[in-house]
């Protein structure tokens, strides 16, 4: 259980940062919030963001509604983005991503055109970039959801569940 | 505090598969996911479900909207359902249901139709299985939600929270 | 660690029942569920609420649809009331209100006319009264829905996790 000289295990041969560096992924800077409220809170050994958006340098990337204004594809991306920030939440809350013992949960919350009902593939953006990022420790449950009107327009919106260490 | 040849507490003198044997139910296989993500995970001793469906045999038993293509008593069993395949889900976590201390939390989401507000009767479809199956630890918290586009025009989802034996 | 005659920490100047009581405020009585479910659940040291209502003595102060019926300043005022209920459930879960370690989590749904997307200010109405009866203890993640049809008709619903003493 010694804890020196050994900052990875065997099993880790990667850390998430080096993971998503590989893909050419630098990590945003973790956005502040839209009221009074905190980007993240820490209770016990469970990390809880609040709705994160697709931000790219302050700026929602997609606005609408997706199977209308935006492809399916556009949704992805949009869910990847926001799952970015979201990990730029768990490393200002944590510091090095390696102390994200495991990911616990996504809800994914979007607004979409009538009759759009392939969600689950949209909110594949954000499970896959989460389960790349974090490998066996990125396997995560879900839930989905749909509004009728979301904040900016923000086609998408992330909630991410994480445990960390003590 | 002895746990030898002491399966069942006086308490508790029946477990919650006996319980839902005796109303002749019997339980699904737990379904699995619709993309890259877990049917449930466990941190510390909290259980969380992903979103679960009113499926029998991999089909939905109900399709559209509660009080439009669904009367409120199809929305009350297609939460029965659902919840059925929600404790399916908690049994695969745990292996036996004894090993659920308790049910902590239903959330339920439908899709319903403009001016449809009796959510709640309908969403005691799966508070009263709850309930009935884990008698005094069945006792949960609850919200609801409606969606306005649901993931294969499901009429409902649920998602469980319950605390498990470490 | 002495717990004998300090019912106050020096950094803890005023209790939540104090801040309210300084501004006139007086809690109702903890509302009852609509259901087959608990007001609240306490796993650990998280206790949740159900979703809960801008009820006044038994009855909805708003119903109607945010940015339509109703302004966002009313929106505000609904989710301020249903903050109030909410600190009622806490208060009714542990007594006193001084037990509660942290407010960890907020989440909001709301009903809205087509196009309204200031449900982050309405929510503040809830958020700046968990910050103020709390102060720094108060601090919250949070997330943000719409739905199409709410129970009752409600403008709003409110769901709070807090992190109590063991």
């Amino acid at each position: 259980m010694s804890t020196t000289a050994a900052p990875r295990r065997a099993t880790d041969p990667m850390t998430p940062e080096e993971r998503l560096a590989q893909q050419g992924i630098t990590l945003p800077d973790a956005p502040g919030p839209l009221g009074a409220y905190a980007p993240w809170v820490i209770t016990g050994s469970l990390l809880m963001t609040s709705g994160q958006f697709p931000f790219v340098n302050g700026t929602l990337a997609y606005v609408g509604r997706i199977g209308g204004d935006l492809t399916p594809e556009q949704g992805y991306d949009a869910y990847r983005l926001a799952a970015l920030n979201a990990v730029a939440q768990l490393k200002a809350a944590v510091g090095s991503l390696s102390r994200i013992r495991r990911v616990v949960r996504l809800e994914g919350t979007m607004q979409v055109a009538p009759g759009f009902r392939d969600g689950p593939v949209a909110l594949n953006g954000a499970s896959d970039l989460f389960n790349h990022a974090f490998a066996e420790r990125g396997l995560h449950s879900r839930m989905i959801y749909t509004n009728p009107e979301m904040p900016l327009n923000s086609p998408v919106l992330l909630v991410v569940y994480a445990e960390v260490e003590p």
